[in-house]
């Protein structure tokens, strides 16, 4: 679809929240329609997790958004889809590759929400495909049972805090969810959370460095619990490591079912966001420095360090492999 | 993409608008990319006229929309585009045909945007699809010009009108052109107005049966000005003739771009609407019989009764020749 | 314009910051349209002022909200606008009236947004009515600047807070305002402003008693400044007052307009609204008393009481009037 200006910010650039929404969109179709390809119950597909995505490319005004998906693996409860964003300016005819994602959905019965169905199995074309599947669905299964023991901690609020601190830019937003942000079960449709998400982090990461700024990437997004309509959500967001370059972003989603049901508020998804801030030329800007005061502070900016040092190696791993 | 519940009626059923508006959309992005293959002047193409389409069956919430779009023709100024619209029950697997459009678009220069440019042109597989393209390209050109001069009418409030005169359900809704609803030229998107104009038609309908209404047929639609970003449109309709089972609504699209120049309010669209009463199982319901109180009221009667019956006409000699 | 599925809460009760929206619509339509009636300096004209508005009878999913708008009284820097806002159910035919609610706007000038132009004097069918509008537009001057000097307070986080304190339900709501947001002029529109307020307010309210709500009235509401496209509006809202069937929410909006200057966060409006709490037959339900805790609260709940007993008093003495 054409990007319009509501997609974007005041830049042009189109937030990366936008695009999160079409992807996982795309998935959803793709996975319940295969779920459902076999006479039985009928299902609908729900996003279990997302694989982390670089957003390659930014996408502007204009443009027009190609998504394309493809289902790469089933495991007995889950389906492994992969999704490709290009995005094409329709007036140059330039291409571009915007994002590749992974995401895992799980088939939940149409008539009964908590029972999970039986996926029917794909035909690979090669016998190492398979096994290769089988290996990410089985690391992915120990990072989300990972993060779920991660998952008790709160943001809790600052009274005038100094500029480039934590507490400066840390950002929290309701949302009553609503009948256009639901599956057919029910329940908050992975992109729509995605996108608040996407919105939190980057007003965080405006307020830091107070210039124009895009989403660079974001980290695996576990969907512990399902958020159902009628649930105000809380979304808040906190910086946690700033490079020379980019600022690292922890977003936490929690319920309050509190219209139907005397439940207690959950953390529903949690996630890591990066950030770089670009010039009107659309090059990279320096950030200013995190600083950090308490410890819990230190120690989380030396974890995002790790992972902002972890995904580098890796970076360059892959360009020395494709060099080779 | 997937409809949602804001997509659609009370009933589940998709507004006739919502799908409109997704046929213009990649209309708008498949003659666009066409007009820019050739290096010269950037350019976006407009719409100027939507050919008569029927809507073949409804679609409800939860249904996956599938929009495909090819150009069928250009002329030196002008491409026609067919758009067909399937939707598919991701559950069921079921797909059925909904819509087939035929649009027209002109390409407007990015630099002046009251210049027409050339239409590269297509190549054909057979001679006879360019002749009968060529042949389509004039017939519309005719419409588009008797079109034009019906095109005075104002539609008057009336007070405490009788239940199923014209007045009685006769209505209008203004709108405040905003940033969305524009192309990169600053003009609103064709199916911003068609969504609009169906609300309308669809108001006065149910207003006239206080039954569960859907969008039955489109008659061709011409753009014949542009509406600029800032302007208030005055939507209007009316209703102009009813058979046993359907109802044909006016609808008159009014602009007034008062803000940035000195011009008078000025029409710039205006289409028939055919709706039909539907069962709570999806059978057509017969409807109130239109009452016609002024010589005009009476002449338009005649006319809509004109419009149906050759459409039934035309329809029937389609069967036919579809069964021999 | 039919109220659609999104519009609503989870019982089919359309919130009243929709409404309001409509209604500061329709005010800003007809007082831009007419300032440009005479020849001058195009203009476009901004909220300054809404008068305290009833909800009369809630409005559902569904039904037809009809939006109508007139200017009453023009001072040489203002206009005053009534709208009335009817639904009507086209099913049956029914018509309520929802809202009455008076809007004072100031014209600015679209070349120099800091310019206010005069506004053309309308003919008033009587000497009094332009009487009584002037005494209006000394009344709402004087308490306009009343409330520009209440304006200083924040609602401080409370950590752990109980039941039923103001602590518990206290709410607030980041927004990175957007293109769609805004008029010509780059500045939000009142009417996206109110929604939000009344979105804050809900949630409060919803926190409170965990029922079903609805907006009952809204206070006047002060636009003391603009809000430039691109900044982040925050806006918060606290419990101040409950009476055995309603409670008073106080909303506050402020904005930090980061991205272009370096000018502090300033606060842009605050108003009160009151919400009261339905069965799901639409009959009002009791509602938890509000627990205050410091003297400051203390202090609002008393001066929330006062606001209440005069609300009633003015109510009974207009009934007594009409009785006559």
């Amino acid at each position: 679809r054409i990007m319009r200006p509501d997609d974007a910010n005041v830049a042009g650039n189109v937030h990366g929240g936008t695009i999160l929404k079409m992807i996982e969109e795309a998935g959803a179709i793709i996975s319940t329609r295969h779920c459902n390809s076999q006479a039985g119950e009928p299902c609908v597909a729900a996003l279990a997790r997302v694989e982390r995505t670089d957003f390659l490319s930014p996408v502007c005004i204009g443009e027009v958004a190609n998504v394309s998906a493809e289902i790469t693996y089933t495991s007995r409860h889950s389906v492994e889809v992969q999704v490709n964003v290009m995005s094409e300016n329709i007036l140059t005819g330039a291409k571009k590759v915007t994002n590749k994602a992974t995401l895992w959905y799980v088939p939940l019965s149409l008539k009964n929400v908590n029972k999970v169905l039986e996926v029917p199995p794909i035909q690979y074309a090669r016998k190492e495909q398979e096994d290769e599947g089988k290996k990410r669905y089985e690391e992915q299964k120990l990072d989300r049972l990972e993060t779920k023991q991660r998952n008790g901690d709160v943001i809790f609020p600052v009274i005038n805090p100094e500029l480039h601190t934590v507490g400066y830019s840390q950002s929290s937003l309701i949302h009553l969810v609503g009948p256009s942000d639901c599956t057919l079960l029910g329940f908050v449709h992975g992109g729509v959370t995605m996108k608040l998400m996407d919105e939190v982090a980057g007003i965080v990461a405006a307020r830091h460095c107070k210039t124009n700024i895009v989403t660079a990437s974001v980290d695996a997004i576990n969907f512990h619990e399902k958020i159902k309509k009628g649930s105000v959500i809380t979304i808040s967001g906190r910086m946690t490591f700033t490079s020379n370059k980019s600022m690292e972003i922890e977003v936490f989603v929690d319920a309050d079912p509190f219209v139907d049901e005397p439940r207690e508020r959950y953390r529903a998804v949690s996630a890591f966001f990066t950030y770089v801030s670009l010039s009107k030329e659309g090059k990279p800007l320096p950030v200013p420095q995190l600083l950090t005061e308490t410890e819990d502070e230190k120690r989380r900016f030396d974890e995002g360090k790790g992972r902002y040092l972890q995904t580098k190696a890796k970076r360059q791993a892959q360009v020395q492999q494709a060099a080779r």
